[in-house]
């Protein structure tokens, strides 16, 4: 049975892990009958946000124990885990995604990805192995493997999508339910709540990205 | 267009509202076209767990505040909304349910139902409008509609099921792909992780029972 990593970030759209792209990420897997390793970076998030007044907070919360709400407790610490351990590797998205596995959110052109994060992206690329990102997590992949020249997409937001090809990346605009497919580099992306409008339609195009990477994996 | 409350009660299953449960009700319900409102009540969650460690942590935080971040901000407080507001009901579960819409997790057959959840759901019963709970959620149900001897399930935990029973609740067995329905209290109850084991399995639960209670409405 395959094992697909889910590269996690907190819990909550505006400063970890989009909840909803997570859960459709892990449900799209069980379906296909693949095994899940949820991980996140031991790591204190860039910000806590209050969801409710959308206002920075002055709280201190970790990436790792935060994502373990999604994972119900099953998740792994990123730092032990390596592309030997996994079949291949999906990045739902959510701010978190632009704020605690890299600093794209405030660094735009400037971009670092987290040492972790990069290294495990760089690992699972150097030997073939799939990876899948969601919503924001394509700014990621474009920042780690930026000299690749990966096709990915972002959905319509060209602004950000340029930002990204100053990376090496190529954008591709996408509707919510498609995915691009870039075979050469073994990356699957859709747009997700880049474009919204609802759990349906990113439904959709997670269910196809799922596809798509464990078929790549199989 | 139905519009059906979600009533969430924290985000993460050892503190709040179980997160795979409350998504997947909401995926059901856009999938059937029906809007959402989701609340939860303004108030300090009874305890925060380290969802890492299994461990309870000194910390302070808002079940509407987290809440908020299973519905991406748009949520209302549960004491702005009455039945008039809203056709159905569905609660998910999680320990939230028990410790924060009511005290069953701490008080057993000493449960009190918080006081704006009592309301909201004796309101809707009055008006025949249907409730839906998921997981341990019925017990919430249980004590706050005993006395009108309601026909639910939380899958297949015995003993748990008598405090339910002792309340006034009649408990029947039910696999984790089924629902128990009251057709004569407008209810309808599915075990999700009182079962388990996976996503997908509880998604057929979910999916039921969203569907029997959208019905409820049409």
């Amino acid at each position: 049975m395959a094992k697909v990593g889910v590269l996690l970030s907190g819990c909550g759209v505006n400063d970890g892990s989009e909840i909803h792209e997570a859960v459709l990420t892990m449900l799209a897997l069980d379906r296909l009958g693949v095994e899940r390793l949820c991980m996140a970076p031991n790591i204190d998030q860039r910000d806590v946000v209050n969801h409710l007044s959308g206002n920075e907070v002055s709280e201190t919360r970790n990436v790792l124990v935060e994502s373990a709400r999604i994972a119900r407790g099953e998740i792994s610490d990123l730092a032990d885990i390596s592309a030997a351990d996994i079949d291949a590797v999906i990045l739902p998205g959510g701010f978190g995604a632009a704020k605690n596995l890299c600093d794209f959110a405030v660094a735009g052109a400037q971009t670092e990805v987290h040492p972790e994060v990069l290294r495990l992206l760089q690992e699972m690329h150097k030997v073939g192995k799939p990876i899948g990102a969601i919503c924001i997590a394509p700014a990621v992949l474009a920042r780690a493997l930026g000299a690749f020249k990966p096709e990915i997409t972002i959905g319509n937001d060209l602004a950000t999508a340029q930002i990204l090809e100053s990376f090496g990346a190529r954008h591709q605009e996408c509707p919510v339910d498609g995915v691009v497919v870039d075979q050469r580099n073994r990356l699957v992306t859709t747009p997700a709540y880049m474009l919204g409008p609802g759990l349906r339609e990113i439904a959709a195009g997670i269910d196809k990205l799922v596809q798509q990477v464990a078929g790549m994996v199989a």
